[in-house]
């Protein structure tokens, strides 16, 4: 799939930490694989909230004097995958709100559906908007409340329906909540005398520790007075965690839900070998996210794991596209085959997901130019049928090319020798009885839609 | 005087006028003796509005690119000087609110003095608040009021007491607003098909464009359907345009309320020199706002005119500060003093302003080391005794040192050979009848000071 | 004539002066005006010689941490107005070699006529020019010559044409050099225990020093262990000091062979003013270099001097330019005329210089805009009639209305209604018995021009 | 090793191909591991050659608009890995010298040991060198020459000793050299109408082009009217290709006199596995280098091959470093361990080298941290024992740990429960009878070393 699906963001929060901000620019450093176009890093000193945000790179927005300057022992940031647009730095959160009774600010990975709902309630009560992004939408949700801050927090909570995993954070304390249907990962630990809470445990490793504790579906986790207190904002709740987050997006030396994400992807190669009889000379995957399904197939079909193609490390967004007459040259500046391992070989390539066709083919293609006698295309994913809405940016209804073509079509359209995609069920199995969002390969959606609803009808 | 006061901004806007966001730009180049902190210009283009703004001249701010992508026949910007503080990037202007019934933007020039009664009401009221700018909260009350846009702003307006030349753009409209007292100037002329709105008469003239019309106190102004309509918003007006407009801030080029500053300039020099019997070999002037006083006092006073005083063209805000060892650098970096005209002399040098003191002693001191026999210092305006809450700069009242030493004191300190002011009623004389605000001089305010009234008890 | 003239550079060197890196940045900020292109500093610290440079204003090119890291005792540096082309980098100066033998940095105002010569010569012998510099050229022949540092530059010195003033910093000395017919200004002068050099005086004045001595035409001052030495390397000299810097390259308050440049330029609007019969209203200057002429004119004519014309002081080389179809936008966005002063009357406006004709028209233009009556232009200099080669880029004599036009056909074209000059004697008389180089007004070459004698006959 | 080690840089060319200068951005694209400090294109154009470079990966460096201005049909580019110092631009390449009879642009991968002597006696005879990199000796010496530019670079090239891959650039032609030894890489292929030329074969397969001709040692390739002609300037020649080209720089998918990388590496991991009998669990490789040795060993033991650790993609050079109270983050920021896969088992860790030991005694205890149980590491190639002076950037010898400790004593100081590396003769084994340089195993150098002799005697 291979650069044609992003998500949204990634959020990381440091409690009652030495060096806050800095705790958080390693954190978000680690998430960077979670959205590349925009960081920011907000952090509580002296009972001020101050806040440094760019586009690009945590490591390019960030000097050292900036996060000498945030400083502080609590901070929540942001990295984030924007989907474009000329309004863009409104956008870039921590978002802050700074009233007469303290300063909050806020960060968000998810997406939710009843936005438009609640931004007309809001804009009639005479709320105005800066920006696009939900996170504005829930600061100005909070600010109606009436409470303490967990109070205000957990009403609004209660009324977004959609993926959220949202860090708030005041002057004296920050709080994780999650939503009811737990489509996003978030995840807390104990640190020095404090706490760190993040996206995926990969930024807890870097830090030297190695357990953690999910936030649950439903459940609002306050951080205040030196200790951590949990919440259930709501009882109706269920385990619907994205499965694009075990299949394409999470590091694979992160935990979700108890599952390595290592050891998930390898799982699927494994099922996918074991129903499948192509007789091959070696399995290669496509670099990054595709390597560990590849080394479980090949461990299961007994074919050879080989390193077929080779993926540039410099690859950035600046990157000269080729004009219209080069039209080939683009995948080729991120990926290339070893002529060497695939010539005259009968190759299994197995890749995570299918979105929209155009890039498979092309690293078809770029095997058999570099001599590959067969290329087997395994999907370590079911088709994709459905659009997500819920914080995956996989392209419109129309753009999914499974949502067009049977896997025969596919096959022939991306210019495959065979091709074959995972079950849901065989997914749901690699999940080991976790509980899956399955709507982009099934069109079961775990909440209402509201105004979304009207994308599929079209 | 001499770059311790400072104003808070410059206002300018382009109606039905082909390339309105760059007209806007080349308005904004001209006001940027208002502000030199950050520029920023929204544009309407198909009716979204796109705004583009950023710390630094206007020239660097913007690129061709970026004129090109505003596009746009209608467009309002804002250059303005900072008071500093670490959220700066959040109350650059223009602000734009985009809600479902339409986006707004909005410029300010000026200060709401009960702006933290308001900023309570309307927290209380659920709205959240990302920066610390009077045009956001200018903006929630507008989005709180019912009618058409022009109602809204007229409503609004009506409950902001202070200073305030205000802009408000929808995608069909820009509506222009002065506050009761008149305390900012803010004019409008005819180009084109449309219309040109802006703080200062000069941006007018840089288009070729020698006739002007301006908003009057209480009124607002809006340009629609291709014609202008104006309205009182306030019956109960009158006429108190800042004097340091006048004295300070104003380019000379510019008409303000039917007097031209220059004018205006030479004549306070000419009053100050009619009252005066000093004996002196030459008059000069502190580059650049005191040149024209400096030429009606030698006019009037027979004694020649002359340059003594010579101002580094390419002083920047990053100019790196002398350790504290070498202390009068600073000054000699921006002024030199040409020894060959001063020497042996004795100098009449006119200033338009004392705020702290030091400026002026380290002027003196310079005039001094290059040989000056004698420095009498002239000052084109009263003695400020008193901080002001209508957008200048000056400094809090313990830093004036009008309010803590008389005349002689002063002289003393600045280590002059003699100092005169002007009397309040010579430069009511010099504005020839026009109402002023010269509550820095003489502490009368014309408006209720709200929670501003705390300051000058303390 | 306002920004139709451009000089090639400024040059200043600190020796054996605490923090002469940051000496130096004061000293080329004072020297600004000569050049706004690009600015380098090369100091010597500990043997080593550290060079830090780039395009744009000093005060731009320079942080801090840079002139920290610069430091040193010795310490030389230049601003540069820059003829365009792609290569501009490797043009920068100081240029630095570094070789077995120790590191030599050099610094560079004028143009050397037998340029070409020289590097074909130096070419033969087997050097490489990485740039188009004259002063690759000078440290190559410097490599060349035998014996000391001194005696080097000195040799080399002997052999070039043209108009240069010199810098050369080893490790342990700063040799200062100009040339033969004394062209461009330098001079030096004591500061604390060791020294500075400069293209003007103003610099030193910013320092607080306010004597100062020249090196002289075909004379090397050398200092070294301490102390200063001075030699000539030449016998055959004269004064020839360019015209153009006097009447408007350099600061007012500079002292060029002990004539300072305001008084110079108060004496041309003296001598102006003595031939002339014009009746007027008002005298006015065209800012910044014209103001002084003005001055002298109207002390001289009785006629009062006035403020006419307002210059934007924020204007940069990043001004975007206005479309084709708004030609006379450019002129007017770097100057305005205040209508209230010039409205229907008649104008007396003093100009230093005719270049092509093309501002003053549009000069003269802006006035009769405002309503002047009459504008009468006199020019503070003769009619520029011939390129210069050494050093001012005043455009090829095709471009020279002067080259092409008698001042009747230049008034006409202009479109003022009288238009004079002054008489080549006049000037000299101005330059009170100093030798001036005219060689643009009078085509009277002070030196060989070599290859350039052909850019005349063509 | 991962980030101990740093060649100098990678050349590539384009000669008679359309839109030189955006190919050549595609290959230093491709050749961006091989250095990423700065990069930079010179292309001729209308016969004059233009050049733009500056510090950052070549994706950064270059917009679109540069590319264009470049144009060209033929270009050569570069980039680079510095080995920091104050005057880093005067060394970023290419180095283009411009003449009376002519430009000629050069670039260099490699280390010339006669660079002082060389040097010296370019000094001796008046050259000067604004920078330290070889290039400039080069060009200098090439100016010297008398004939064609072909005879110039050949008589320049014969002098030379040490490992030098150089392309020259005039307004007609490229000549491509490579050194007596062979000991970096070069090669050529046929491109549309013309030819491009490059450090390695990786950066022509992403242009689609899949078979090429080496460079020979001592050969000299002459691009000129339209097609290729080849040259020995010296007969007596030997191929010592740098081995670790083979172990660590060259990307996998690049072909090194017939040897494909990747395949190199896999036969190293067998070869090292052949002679083990350690019992283990699985195998992991350090990323990026080591995985193909891994997966070698891996197929040869039958121990499984798992991913153990996973490398942050995003690390980048702007990284902030952690406080000294936080020394192993560094290293974990870069890499992390999955402990579901390491935990409690015994792993054999695979990297290609050993350098100082810091590196590897960090990831020992990184997978100890993450519960392995053991930890055998295996070295894919022998015990660094000897500094190189041929462009690799190794440390000094007092650094190297294989010259201060055996294996058994390097085994303690990185912590590790066994160590092993291979024999020099297995590595020419998987070198399949290519010719190798393994100067920085046994300390045999193939040339003279001159002037670097005196470091090994220290």
């Amino acid at each position: 799939m291979f650069d044609e699906i992003h998500e949204e963001c990634g959020v990381f929060g440091a409690y009652h930490v030495k060096d806050a901000a800095s705790i958080t620019y390693y954190g978000l450093h680690t998430l960077q694989h979670r959205g590349q176009e925009a960081s920011g890093i907000a952090s509580e000193k002296d009972g001020k909230i101050r806040v440094s945000k760019g586009k690009g790179l945590t490591i390019d927005v960030f000097t050292k004097e900036k996060l000498e300057q945030l400083g502080g022992n609590n901070a929540i940031g942001h990295v984030r995958y924007s989907t474009a647009g000329g309004q863009e730095n409104a956008n870039i959160q921590p978002i802050v709100s700074r009233g007469r009774r303290g300063e909050t600010a806020i960060v968000h990975n998810g997406q939710i559906v009843n936005e438009k709902e609640l931004r007309v309630e809001l804009e009639d009560a005479g709320c105005i908007f800066q920006g696009t992004s939900d996170s504005e939408i829930v600061l100005h949700m909070i600010q109606m409340e009436e409470g303490t801050l967990l109070e205000k927090v957990m009403k609004t909570a209660s009324r977004l329906v959609g993926a959220f995993s949202i860090l708030v954070m005041s002057d004296d304390e920050i709080i994780a909540v999650r939503d009811q249907k737990g489509l996003r990962p978030l995840s807390y630990t104990k640190m020095q005398d404090g706490y760190v809470i993040g996206s995926e445990t990969c930024a807890f490793e870097v830090l030297g520790l190695y357990s953690h504790t999910d936030v649950l579906p439903g459940q609002a986790v306050q951080f205040k007075d030196g200790i951590v207190r949990s919440f259930f904002y709501e009882e109706n709740v269920s385990s619907n965690m994205c499965a694009m987050e075990y299949i394409y997006f999470a590091r694979p030396d992160s935990v979700i839900e108890n599952i390595n994400v290592h050891n998930f992807r390898k799982e699927t190669g494994r099922l996918l070998a074991r129903k499948d009889d192509v007789q091959a000379d070696l399995v290669i995957g496509v670099p990054d996210s595709s390597l560990s399904a590849a080394i479980g197939y090949a461990e299961e079909s007994g074919i050879p794991f080989e390193t077929g193609l080779v993926k540039n490390r410099f690859v950035g967004r600046t990157f000269i596209q080729p004009t219209q007459s080069q039209r080939d040259r683009g995948v080729r500046m991120k990926l290339s085959a070893i002529e060497q391992v695939v010539s005259g070989k009968s190759v299994v390539m197995i890749d995570d997901s299918i979105v929209r066709g155009t890039t498979s083919r092309r690293i078809v293609r770029l095997l058999k130019d570099a001599g590959a006698a067969q290329v087997h295309v395994r999907i370590a994913s079911p088709i994709i049928t459905s659009p997500c809405f819920y914080g995956v940016d996989t392209s419109t209804k129309e753009e999914l090319i499974g949502a067009r073509m049977n896997c025969d079509e596919i096959c022939s359209y991306i210019e495959a020798d065979s091709l074959k995609f995972m079950e849901i069920e065989e997914l749901k199995a690699a999940a080991d009885g976790n509980g899956l969002c399955t709507a982009c390969f099934d069109g079961k959606y775990c909440t209402d839609l509201f105004s979304y609803a009207k994308v599929l009808e079209a």
